[in-house]
């Protein structure tokens, strides 16, 4: 069940996170990773900090970008250490691990974690239908990457030792979401039609694509609605 | 309240565990390290690892023998990857945090990690009231024991959250929701325009309005959000 479960680092620093964190997965039954643009990979550090779970590293996907991490997955949580000034849907540890754990059963979902010191930029959280965020010390907030991983694989692991019965209950209904890769078809469409209307100034985009990836990420598009809204932005081009 | 819980280390092997235990501890609000006979302590690579929580390793209590650690503890709880021959009272570490956060409270309370290859002897287990357990893949069980005491302090810190989560979620739903009013508007608006681009048919409308106004509700638009989604609309009519 947690094969369909994707832990995809950006850009991350110190290999030796990388090796803690395929050990802290393995650990706690997790199998799929993918890194984004690492900056030191593979390693020996990696490894030796792996201890075991080293088979996890040669299967890690690497990739050039975040989107093509998550192009097959129609849920995807970051995680942020930091306050944002345009608020996203936030989830407790617990509450993503359940969501997670009962999605997984119909298709991938990704967990994205952003670099140690920096985190993940707006683009990157724009990509995310949720931000998971670990309950700390507020003078001391910032956890090691391998440790928040630890954390939130615990709490899937802890998902299936209940037997799984809160997974259940959150299960949605019997629909299909939309892929990562259509959506973001769906966005480059939206702008499109926003910067031939002169809606959007290419030069002062603000935050108009951004409010409007939160807006469509938090109802989390069904491929059906998806498809009625390009239907929508073609027919206006057309009558245009 | 969590002044009086103890992290004892137990004859740890190599310094980058304690540092990372150091910044894993001081994350989740807990402040008192004891190590019983470190291989290596102080260290550099305690201190790189520890990443700003170096004053926990500064007020760390180095000690001879695991009783010297324990001393006035009226609970200890011993952390164990291993089944024992003799069955000890055992705890899931949601449990162990509940107990532990409710008996601090009275005095101190130790929570004791083992050697990173062979864990507790016999005989420091015999010290134990209670072995705490994280649940964890069979084929894979040992946890690095800085992940393990993460997940604990975590889970220390999550009896703490409770009240306040709460609070926070009322802080996150600060924010101005269109109106119904509004949002009539706003599908009316999108009603013309998909007509005007001949998108629906207004003889045969089929299920397409009430798809949009499902997605739309499950948003839960949004005062700012529907003032740019009307603007998109003006735009591409004023485009026309």
């Amino acid at each position: 069940m947690f094969k369909n479960i994707r832990i995809v680092m950006v850009n991350t620093s110190h290999p030796g996170n990388i090796g803690a964190t395929a050990r802290a997965m393995k650990n706690m039954g997790l199998q799929s990773l993918y890194l984004v643009e690492p900056k030191v990979f593979p390693s020996a550090e990696a490894t030796a900090r792996a201890s075991g779970a080293d088979d996890l590293l040669a299967q890690a996907v690497v990739c050039d970008s975040l989107d093509e991490a998550l192009a097959e997955c129609s849920l995807v949580v970051g995680a942020s250490a930091r306050l944002r000034s345009i608020a996203w849907p936030q989830l407790a540890p617990r509450e993503c691990a359940a969501k997670v754990a009962a999605e997984c059963v119909d298709g991938p979902v990704a967990l994205v974690f952003g670099r140690e010191h920096s985190g993940l930029t707006n683009a990157e959280l724009s990509r995310c239908h949720y931000l998971v965020n670990i309950p700390t010390n507020p003078d001391y907030p910032s956890l090691n990457i391998a440790a928040a991983i630890q954390v939130i694989a615990y709490e899937l692991r802890m998902t299936q030792e209940v037997a799984g019965v809160a997974a259940e209950k959150l299960k949605a209904d019997d629909v299909e979401f939309a892929t990562m890769d259509e959506v973001e078809q769906f966005y480059a469409h939206l702008e499109e039609v926003m910067v031939q209307s002169e809606f959007l100034d290419p030069a002062k985009p603000k935050f108009l694509m951004h409010r409007l990836r939160r807006l469509y990420n938090r109802a989390r598009l069904e491929k059906q609605e998806l498809n009625i809204l390009r239907g929508i932005l073609t027919a206006v081009q057309k009558w245009r």
